[in-house]
């Protein structure tokens, strides 16, 4: 078991690292303090794990609350049936709940969270790669509107991170690739060594070689820490971890929810993120090959569907939350391993790397 | 016009009190951070002074929110209308939101801020004496569940507190005077020579003398600063604040919210307390007696209707938010100025001195 420890203001949190270790209960034992455990999940998760989690924690009569698997889920209206469940049950400010699962159970769980009783503690036991290298770590919560996603959340820190690293193996392939998109971007802004090590170990993440996904979720949770840790509330720096995020969420949006997994869309954002890069005069364009050919290599999209009009795209680019007083922020690269924020990009320069992308030639 | 601070750990903000504020542009301006504000009330108030704040917001091209007045209204549809109109008109994360009205329009406002793309600003302009003492004060948002008020919330500080006095003079008398219950509570729990203070300016406080309820509102929202720096997320003295309030959140959930006014709830609620307090031998019989007079004499209700069961209202007590682990906690009163917590009050005790107040014999 590896673990890290993310530091903030007021506080700091542990992330563990390791296979097996959702079952530990001296892992949870420290992070609770009331008398009652809510275990949120999905059913698909709840039904591979939910019962040795709630074995784990038998000392707290967990209570196991389920909902439909999938983005389309991420409601208000589960979250009300949910907050019903809590409700109904009589917990206290002192339950702690427990986030089982990927990142719609990690956001839905952690927004619960920060708003049951106008806050209660919760532990992210995230199940996906996806989960365990980005959402579960950070405080991000949020739910979706029709309007776009995550438009309501807040931040709400959780006690601590079990990733376990034996979930993955009950992980279809699709999301495994899905999740090493957002490994592969930790390489991107922060970390060129990192990136390199990612193409060379690449099949052996694709193999699920439970070594090398131990070392890519640590260092992509470190570098995510020192991010996070340096600007909790994201009015700076933190916006780097959106790479790829804006075009990412409009694709998502334009595809309906659900079409592409999260991590598919952000790969796809981040190629045209290079490409923006390469546009404005900052990346060299070998580099945006490289990208695209380690996308190509991880099973990743790297052309978006004829289907998707670029007006489309930038309709929903605009109504993204990065967009700051009209001025659309992205983030784009100044070299492989340096993420860099930029705005006031003319439309029209926006349209060319959607156009490009489309043709397959960002 | 009167200036207090109030002071937390990372920032502290202004509370202003006085008649005519609502409309003074350079009141607003220091607190807003973007180019936008969103104005939200409900349409009663909104009727009566939307235009005027939207007139002195005029730079800030306002948007004017508006839903059905009334505690009914806050709800998690009401949210989700609010929401994606915030959406629909691409207001991103530095928008500022300005409540306009009583507390239901403050904590709906304030919850909305406090989610909104994760958070954004919002000033408080309370219309209702009970806002200006009480809920635009200390950064409690929230909204009711079928199950009960507030179930759902966060703890989001405003950027700057307007309380008009003169929007007091177009409140129906019945709510400035449940107001005054919320007034009462500060002298019990913190201030006995004010309680002495308002039992002496009562009639004038009852006939709308400006300079008696500027007074009022100062010396409640100073007592309220006061603990509420000290204990901003309430874990200890802050629940001193609750005087009244696990009685009374019973009691608007037994008769159905709405049919009582909170303030009213509160002061009977009060009551309840202070019989509490006498039959735990901390408080004189002949103080409760003081309490039920001033009341009287404020057209506050006194008994509890005939209609309502004893274990009706337990039930509900033993849902409210302040129960930890199982244990019902509840204000006392060691004294006429002087809170204090208590837990583990037998249920018979409970069952008494709700049966008193039924009786009228509280």
């Amino acid at each position: 078991m590896r673990t890290l420890r993310l530091d903030l203001a007021d506080r700091s949190y542990g992330i563990h690292i390791g296979p097996g270790l959702l079952d530990q209960a001296d892992l949870y034992r420290p992070h609770i303090r009331g008398r009652r455990v809510v275990v949120i999940s999905d059913r698909q998760v709840a039904g591979l794990y939910g019962e040795r989690v709630c074995a784990a924690l038998a000392d707290y009569q967990p209570l196991l609350l389920q909902f439909e698997p999938g983005e389309a889920s991420k409601t208000l209206e589960t979250y009300a049936v949910l907050a019903d469940a809590l409700i109904e049950g009589r917990f206290d400010r002192r339950v702690t709940l427990v986030a089982l699962g990927g990142g719609v159970v990690g956001d839905m769980t952690g927004f619960l969270a920060a708003t049951y009783q106008r806050g209660v503690d919760f532990i992210q036991v995230p199940t996906t790669l996806l989960a365990q290298v980005d959402s579960s770590v950070g405080g991000k919560t949020g739910i979706n509107r029709p309007g776009g996603k995550n438009l309501l959340g807040a931040f709400h820190q959780p006690r601590c991170v079990l990733a376990d690293t034996a979930t993955l193996a009950t992980l279809p392939r699709r999301e495994l690739v899905a999740g090493l998109a957002e490994v592969i971007k930790y390489g991107l802004i922060a970390d060129a060594e990192f990136l390199a090590w990612i193409e060379r170990e690449l099949p052996a993440l694709l193999a699920g070689d439970d070594e090398a996904l131990q070392r890519a979720i640590y260092r992509s949770c470190e570098i995510k820490a020192q991010i996070v840790a340096a600007d909790e509330r994201e009015s700076g720096q933190r916006a780097l971890l959106n790479l790829g995020h804006t075009f990412g969420h409009a694709i998502e949006a334009a595809t309906g929810y659900g079409a592409w997994l999260h991590g598919e869309a952000v790969g796809l954002g981040m190629l045209m993120a290079a490409g923006l890069s390469a546009r404005l005069g900052r990346l060299p364009a070998n580099d945006v090959a490289r990208v695209a050919a380690l996308l190509e290599r991880a099973g990743l999209p790297t052309r978006l569907p004829a289907d998707i009009a670029t007006d489309t795209l930038l309709g929903f680019m605009a109504g993204d939350k990065k967009v700051l007083d009209g001025q659309l922020r992205l983030v784009a690269l100044d070299a492989i391993g340096r993420g860099v924020i930029v705005s006031g990009v003319p439309l029209q320069v926006l349209a060319e790397v959607i156009d490009a992308t489309r043709a397959g030639a960002a």
